[in-house]
């Protein structure tokens, strides 16, 4: 090994966090009559004591979590799509773009960090041949993607008590087609309306499959990202696995700066879950930061190289429009997206056009070939509350609609970004706009932040707006960590704004009316009210946190045990008196059968439930 | 000092958190013609080269937040209320009742905190004289502590550019009547009304007063109080300073075990804000934690003790009626509100009607007599997402409704509890219904939280919940901090607490049109796109962690007038792009009249905005 091999070497990512969750274990279900495909679960074990049943949730979290997993970063995670991608005979194998220098931005031999060396040899979609999930979709085919993402969909919905019907008809979808129970087909006829997308890169083989649409459960995204001023690969990787354990159900990759193209070949070649990518920041790197420089040729390339590497969804900013620009002029905090702002000074530059709007059709191509699922950017998306639903961002919600019709017609898989920072009384309009303007298309949005007054708390003004959002139909939160604004999130960071995210998507699905998903709230809810304090830590978002504060009060094992809580100590437990006054109830109900006329009403009403 | 004083000594607070936060500075302002009322604000200064002025924000945190405040707590704060309530010829000076042992909790002599050495000699009303805000305002007289909260309330809105009606046209208040600007008549007339109460003992002439009402600013509690399993007097002085200090507007004080009575004491003699208690908690310390035990007369003589220490509001579960409980027989979580089921242990050992119930009318005479304001407890609120809105929740909140008119029928102030745990699809109807059970007296929640998966993070699970209550009409909001249901707050959990409450009542305030409310938002965004970071974090509700989490990663002084950040670096920086754009564009607008044909559209529509 040479200096700069050892240079590199520790550039890389040694190991990453690893294990099951407190009182989890992943399990793998088989849908029907598919004893090859294996969905992933994590199953939470409870107190045996107690008569529950385990609780199985979601799970995105990846083989990560299994029980002593093996885990080799640089040969990358199995390949379960491979055998379904092999029997599609729309895919070519061929030899790919040439990696150079630039697309790691031009970063000196020492300071080169490695390709992953589980590369492959990509595809790409031959024309005419059904390529994407749309285009199965479309010609009526059930994929695997389908039968996986909708098994996830589906869990626990049989186990219902009253009934998954009853469930849903007790929420408030503001008219989502949410069913009680979720097939494999209506999978296929959402992806087909293009009310729902499956992002899944035909070179990304390593990806778990999920659903992304108003009628499923509500998902959450991640960024992370090194950038001109700090981390490396060893963090990106590690923020991904990091961000998936706690809940993430798609990352974004925003790095800048060198050695993004290998960065991402590490990040895609581990990763189980749907990488998006914002390709004209990479683009820009390669044009030495100046956005005038910038042409559609460099773009074009940029996506190639990153649709060969796997990347699942690109944010495309092809609504900004030229004459979009002067309606920025008034605001107070102009354009804060940097994909936006790119473009925007680039169309000023020339008196030119957006060329991501004039060859839109050109990028379609090169989507569907790799079935790239498009996220079209909200590059005009408010950065304050002050400019929230104004003149801008409508105008580009708009054009996004117009871009949506043209992406379908080419065959690719379309979701919407939305902003941003909106006050609460403005969020719902975002939305039923943005479904009628695109066709019901899934909106994707970050936040909204509903008031600009907490730095350092972005996390919580956000996921109020998040879970509002969520509620009225948006499909993907895009989380927002509580260093927004100020830095670069770091892992306790991702954290908190993943579990953050994970609150919003879940209080909106149960307000949708998602049958099963007050299943695990209900779980909390009796192991509370039994005094199963690890059951309580282990069935919640972060059981590490949850125990780590009893303890603070409470540190002894035996308290975990104890039948009440540091809060009211055992005196004013409230659940407590509530369990002897159920109990009393029901003695005094068998004592004394010619009870009081005062009580009879009580006894009448109630008393035989307590029994 | 002879050991047992040297004990008690040790237990007292010896000092508070004091100083203004940074960038702050303590005003006071006169209303219009009484020189005698200052009303006090805080104004935070920004860059002087920015030609931005001050912002002034509201501000409860009383004398602790002065430049070198001169604090003795052994004398308590001074008594601005006096020379008001010396001119109201219904008080009447008495000797009070004796404070017994028990009071404390029997607790041993060196284990005794002592009485605040500023103990007053307590007042009473007079019948038939007027005494509490509620009779003022019914004879339409304004009071001192009307003109007070006004002052508070109408903070700002004349530097309303567009006009304060204009502000208040573009919000949501779902049927409020919000006024353009609040004047003392209109506190009255809404007081009157039972729509608002300013909670005022007046036997707590330390109270900067503060009103609570829906068509007010959302206010926020904190609730403090040692627990028979750990804190301090020290502790629980500390931690009203230091709720207060980040924003909240009442605290309520929730102590059990020893000392109670002395503790109260110390905090009422320093407290600025309004101070609640629960009664019914010390009433059962006073029957050795055994609700069958207690009584009406125990409970009467707790209050009258309490009322003469000066707490400003109870919380009274009178709406727990026997009735009621086994309508929460077949709940997931049962009786969870503490008080609820003391109240419910006693009716069903009794097999009785509630004494709180059967007695209301004691009970009103003696709050009226002190002006304690009612805070009638929701005992029966739910526990879990399960137990949401359910038929025991409802039936006690009717209750409520006819005990609100009781109340006022005796010349009370009342505001009403509300939940809980509610998915966000049941929030709106609690607010409805509360509205109109209880004829708009303010509504005062818990919350809600809107999903029971994340023990550890339900500042935020309820954050969500409280935000869009406050926005429906909810006019105040009790925090939950991260330890609910896991253990006792210390003091970064009140903290963030209060600061995430902040976020709910001002995103609240924001939607439903405060026609101010906007003006800080506006400020913090115009200082991030001037790259002030040092006003942004001034601006927020936390400064020190804003500024420290851009430490984080640019740590030094210069950064903090970097024209970028470091999540995107100086290349990608978009507003740093916008600001480029928009200079290159009003130059090319001067340089190029007559600009070629493709801009011409441009020009017309922005460019002389960009100038």
């Amino acid at each position: 090994m040479n200096i700069h091999e050892k240079n590199a070497q520790s550039l890389l990512p040694q190991s990453v966090s690893c294990g099951p969750l407190p009182g989890s274990r992943k399990v793998y279900a088989h849908p029907q009559g598919r004893a090859d495909i294996a969905v992933p679960f994590r199953e939470i074990a409870l107190d045996p004591t107690s008569g529950e049943p385990p609780v199985r949730v979601y799970d995105a979290s990846g083989p990560y979590t299994e029980d002593r997993p093996t885990i080799d970063l640089s040969r990358g995670l199995a390949s379960l799509r491979a055998p379904w991608l092999a029997r599609r005979d729309g895919l070519l194998p061929y030899e790919g773009r040439t990696i150079r220098p630039e697309d790691n931005g031009t970063v000196s031999a020492d300071r080169l960090v490695p390709p992953c060396p589980a590369n492959r040899r990509p595809c790409r979609g031959r024309d005419g041949a059904l390529v994407t999930q749309y285009e199965f979709a479309r010609a009526g085919i059930v994929t695997e993607e389908m039968i996986f993402a909708a098994a996830r969909e589906n869990l626990c919905r049989e186990q219902v008590a009253e009934g998954a019907e009853a469930r849903l008809a007790q929420g408030e979808s503001f008219g989502a087609s949410i069913p009680a129970h979720v097939t494999p087909e209506f999978v296929r006829d959402e992806i087909a309306r293009g009310r729902a997308i499956i992002p899944a890169n035909i070179n990304h083989p390593e990806l778990e499959p999920m659903v992304i649409g108003r009628n499923f459960l509500v998902k959450v995204n991640a960024n992370i990202g090194n950038s001109a001023v700090t981390s490396s690969v060893a963090d990106e990787v590690e923020k991904m696995v990091w961000a998936i354990r706690w809940g993430a159900d798609t990352v974004m990759d925003l790095s800048t700066g060198t050695n993004i193209h290998n960065i991402r070949d590490w990040i895609l070649r581990n990763a189980p879950v749907p990488i998006g990518t914002v390709p004209i920041y990479q683009a820009l790197e390669k044009v030495d930061g100046d956005p005038t420089r910038l042409t559609f040729e460099i773009f074009r390339d940029t996506l190639i190289e990153q649709a060969e590497q796997g990347v699942d969804y690109f944010t495309i900013h092809a609504g900004v429009r030229l004459a979009h620009i002067p309606l920025t002029a008034a605001r107070t905090t102009g354009i804060v997206s940097r994909g936006g702002s790119i473009m925007a000074r680039w169309c000023l530059a020339h008196h030119e056009e957006s060329f991501l709007y004039e060859r839109f059709d050109e990028i379609c191509d090169i989507m569907r070939a790799y079935d790239v699922s498009f996220s079209l950017g909200d590059g005009l998306r408010p950065g304050s509350i002050a400019d929230a639903n104004d003149a801008a961002q409508f105008a580009e919600l708009e054009t996004l609609g117009e871009l949506t019709k043209i992406a379908w017609a080419k065959g690719c898989q379309v979701m919407i970004e939305g902003p941003g920072h909106v006050p609460m009384h403005k969020i719902k309009v975002n939305m039923e706009k943005q479904l009628k303007e695109c066709d019901e298309a899934p909106f994707y949005t970050l936040g909204p932040l509903t008031t600009d007054i907490a730095p350092g708390y972005d996390h919580i003004t956000s996921g109020i707006g998040a879970a509002m959002i969520g509620w009225f139909g948006c499909a993907m939160l895009c989380y927002v960590t509580p260093k927004e604004h100020l830095g670069l999130p770091d892992r306790d960071d991702v954290k908190t704004g993943v579990i953050t995210y994970r609150i919003a998507a879940h209080a909106a699905d149960l307000a949708k009316g998602h049958p099963a998903a007050q299943i695990r709230d209900d779980a909390v809810s009796r192991a509370r009210f039994d005094f199963r304090w690890q059951d309580q830590f282990n069935l919640g978002l972060d059981p590490e946190t949850a125990r780590a504060f009893h303890d603070e009060t409470l540190p002894k094992e035996a308290h975990k045990a104890a039948h009440f809580c540091s809060m009211c100590g055992p005196k004013f437990c409230s659940m407590r008196i509530t369990q002897d006054l159920r109990e009393e109830a029901a003695a005094i109900a068998e004592r004394d059968k010619g009870m009081a006329e005062k009580s009879a009403e009580f006894l009448e009403k109630g008393a035989k439930l307590y029994v």
